[in-house]
């Protein structure tokens, strides 16, 4: 699969630099007969709309979705739904000045010694920007998810040293930092101005909950659910670590802690009935809704940790194209945070993951085959 | 890409069952002309046997293996390499008394769910027994990379409390646990050993290293090197969480601390030269050696947190396929900790993942094409 | 995809070469609880082995098939199914003379040309005796397919100038062509005759028909049913022309003689309802089954034009590898013909096909994933 | 590798209903650094655009492209290259009857049946316009291919009855027929004329020959090059049968007459020397440039068989999506025959085909990757 493709049955394609004229995704595998207009789309996008807030960046995008095939009448017809966002401000002019330099944190450099040459302007396909075209894609990967009940919650889970530690969903979309408590977040917008007034930037971290989960998503070995709900989040620019579940707490647990047990709710009227699956649900849930890399039905948890922005007012030594050592000082304005607008691109990502995973599973038994073909 | 199939280029396919007659890979893409032979595999595939002390199974198995295509006098031919490693000690009889009961942490439950059936004899596919074919392709994918002077390293960072802070590469083979500090592998075993005798198991981290990295390995957006190790490593059936460089500290962390400044060692002598590529190296690396998904030159450093063993002595809560809550103990001896054994695991899955990035970056740019071609 | 995996969700990746040890294949993503054991591979290897006749070669091989995983109390688990099969008879001196001259009509010089070195025992990788391992995938694909009632039927529709003009499925296995027509076989055979006589070798055409063919089967675009059809029969070795239906004669045709008519076998009781598909027919085939890349129902016809065994004792003039010009005489005894023995080599490239492309249709409708999940 | 995806490294993802705004392409694994410009796609485009000589559609349509990303300052930068070209005249209140009918030999009937609705709009993504965005995406591929000197020439080679004996290409874009022959296409044009009086269409054939090829282009087994052209081919919607070199007549060839020998140019100056590689040549070209699936160095040479344009003015037999029986007659004007304009979609894929076999064959070597990476 090359580089701008992700998933093998409900696959997405995107393409797009921060300052060419468009950017957009196709998405190939979207089964026919789902409910799909721009506005389900446009949900999505709006949430990572740049300009709502004094922490993220003043570019003005109106990020407005335009489906160009695959809906027809308001349903999906099973052949590729194509969207596109055009880009309407992209001043190009501004980054002339850094055509040259490798700005530190930045994909610059690598781009440069990877593909000889590269778009500068504003860091054309390795900008953040790129994720638009993934969040657009997710909307529909979860407009699919909701037909069978699957619902994606992504949220702010910390801001620098700001930690939520118990989650109120309502408090969500209440503050601009997209944190599930009120207190933190006022904290966490007071860090976040000392920050901007230090010309300096914050990490954080996102958590996302999955609800509704049926059990059997996800195959074994490579293509386990956790490995790409990994992939998924570590493809995102600034995510440097993946936890699924307990995460990194459970290299200091004891098997006896981080086990979860089974429970069965009711046992069978009739024991000997082979077609009766029994109801069986797990009594803890350190393991994140994921075993052996399949769902087990369990809500699935996972978190991302993003770094700080990297472009920073405060000067930085740095190199140029032509091995010239300079002191860098970026101007402009830019978000102090990643991590508010990047939470709809967590929720995007896994929905992208969970949404190949209910088409892929849908060949894992022979009952299945004589359901569809019987 | 089918669930037992792992990379683009460079793709491994693994098979087998922890009881069945055998187990093995199928290795399509490796280049032609590699000299290889089967002592290359037996040096991985003898770090992860298992009885090599009190720390692992009494399992017995010389996990042997067999080239069965793709070499020829010695080198690679450029066809598949088929290697097939047979199951000696497999006594099914001792886990009869499993077939019906979901072991807790473990993957029987969701297995059931999702294929209807499931091979129960000692976890079958899920089977941490899998990971021998892809330590022995990793075996290959190494040989491969140690050719143009790419080296990797894993080691235990943790086990349970006790963290390795300094490592010293010299000390990882001295110790049963692969801990690269003699004092902290002390403490560890003598942890262990309160496990052990407690019925009770433990978690632990992996860390890896990689050197002598060429810069321009990973593919942006959703083949980003580091997405591609996280999803390698969370594939492995124990780890939870993944991390690059920094990894979770970032979130805490400011720009200005988190970002590497570039340095150019030695500004050129003919600064209009358009063919001359200055050295420009980063002065810090808490990138862990990956920039926008790119290798940037330094080393690479990731690390896997691995949970504890989930087959415990200690009697459990659990619940059968027919739906009955029953107490279940696990019998036979289990490794109090997985960690000493995965760690040729994440090495393998590394060198994978690293083998399958060389290749994908050959095509990346013209002048290669016309280097190869011309 | 890599070179010798074939299919997107039920997956075959072979390997082996003619004079190894072994060769075999890997299915991925054959759906659980299917019904199979080794006589059922048997079966169809039987078909393809070679010293069963005077026009085959006298090699005595047993091509016994062992199944080495994937497969649970005569039930597939849904996990990958490794199937092996030992060479025997292969007597690599005979080869030895071959090892710097390039046969004509053979790959020995593009292979070495490729890969920089090759094995050059038997045509290595490039030899027929690849195709046991397809084959033995074909049948566990066929077995797949029959669970809905799809048959496959390839046999001999030429051999030379002997063409079969209406085929007799009864007669197929009472000749050692596998010609459905006993006039026609005998013909064939003086014919052969005359070839071996004169150290020659003759081209032939196979015919494969299938059967019980649900609708909707092929994906629009690349994935046409026909599009893989086509790559399957024509990744076969000697394997030169492919049709479906009427194939080359359309070419010659008018649209009102090569359309075929819908008819709807009878008007629906409740015209309004939209639950009812009513059933419609084709009242021809020049089709050959497929429609728009998508199968309608009929009968899938397609055929494969098979080049002379380029194995043939009268002295040709070739190149060795270090560009000496020399006059060849290749010794022993070859098939004089490869279309029998390929019978069945067609017969299992389009039931891989079939499998797939009836896995990839199941996620094609939101009212199939409904069925599954609702 | 999901439907409307081609390709495994130098992959294309085409979109696209014949009347939705747009249709498009995205591009992936272009190598950065080639010189591209609109014009060069521009230049495909208008081969294939309707509207020029009386044996295409009336349909008047620019077709031109629009590059939306992957292009900095004149050259690709190795990232996804999107290619928008708008659709003008799409009149979609033509088809509003044909909303229900199943028009003989398209694909209507089969879309229903698979995806349960469908775009009835001009035959939606089963409209011969979905060509537009691979012939597009054929012209980068084809630009790539020329920077190695890899040239690619499709022509009309039959239509109905008149054929083509000897080509001469300078003949080729003096006539709509797009012939290599005037006096042909002088009497294929009274052919269709004929046709055009009667309310019919005709089939014909069409050639593609590729010059210049490097040896070692494809992958053995399932990635043969011909496997790979021949899916290639018969994804053209109105293919129905494809030929490599000799094709269907091997079938009737002896060994003695479809082997090609080999000839050593000149004997070499060294030959001990193992890096010397002598020129050895084909005397002839019976394989049509391909040996065991991989390129020989000659000329490649294939034919696509091409149905009859379906859409005739005779009134014909059909069923309606209810069930009902009636007859239908097709109005407007439609082209009578699909060869002209399927000539540059035949070399498009070719040409995709070849450039993804170049970038796939840069791994097959250990010194092709000491040669980038040593």
């Amino acid at each position: 699969m090359n580089q701008s493709t992700f998933g093998t049955r409900f696959t997405v394609s995107t393409w797009g630099e921060s300052h060419g004229p468009a950017l957009g995704v196709v998405i190939d595998g979207c089964p026919a007969g789902l409910d799909l207009c721009e506005g389900d789309i446009q949900a999505y996008l709006d949430r990572r709309k740049p300009g709502q807030s004094r922490f993220t960046t003043a570019r003005k995008e109106e990020d407005r979705a335009e489906i160009l095939s695959g809906v027809f009448e308001g349903k999906t017809t099973g052949t590729p739904i194509s969207i596109l966002i055009r880009n309407k401000d992209h001043r190009s002019a501004d980054y002339g000045n850094l055509a040259a330099a490798y700005r530190p944190g930045h994909a610059d450099f690598t781009f440069d010694r990877k593909f000889g040459l590269r778009d500068y302007r504003g860091g054309g396909r390795s900008s953040a920007r790129e994720t638009a075209a993934r969040v657009a894609a997710g909307a529909v990967a979860a407009k699919l998810l909701s037909q069978i009940g699957v619902q994606l919650q992504a949220y702010t889970k910390a801001i620098g040293p700001v930690w939520v530690k118990n989650p109120d969903p309502a408090q969500i979309t209440l503050n601009p930092l997209y944190m599930p408590d009120a207190e933190a977040a006022a904290r966490a917008q007071s860090f976040l101005d000392e920050c901007i007034a230090a010309g300096d930037s914050s990490g954080g971290v996102i958590e996302c909950r999955i609800t509704g989960m049926p059990t059997g998503l996800g195959e074994p070995v490579f293509g386990k659910l956790d490995a790409c709900l990994a992939q998924a989040m570590m493809s995102i620019g600034a995510v440097k670590a993946v936890e699924i579940g307990d995460g990194i707490a459970v290299a200091g647990m004891k098997g006896s802690e981080d086990n979860d047990a089974f429970f069965a709710i009711q046992e069978p009227e009739q024991p000997d009935s082979p077609d009766q699956e029994p109801l069986i649900v797990k009594t803890s849930n350190h393991a994140g809704g994921i075993m052996g890399g399949i769902s087990d039905g369990s809500d699935i948890i996972l978190r991302a940790y993003i770094k700080p922005t990297p472009s920073i007012s405060i000067p930085q030594q740095t190199a140029t194209r032509e091995g010239k050592n300079i002191e860098l000082q970026i101007k402009g304005r830019h978000d102090p945070v990643i991590v508010p607008r990047a939470v709809v691109v967590v929720e995007a990502m896994a929905a992208l993951v969970l949404a190949d995973a209910l088409l892929m599973n849908m060949t894992s038994r022979m009952d299945y085959i004589r359901q569809i073909y019987g």
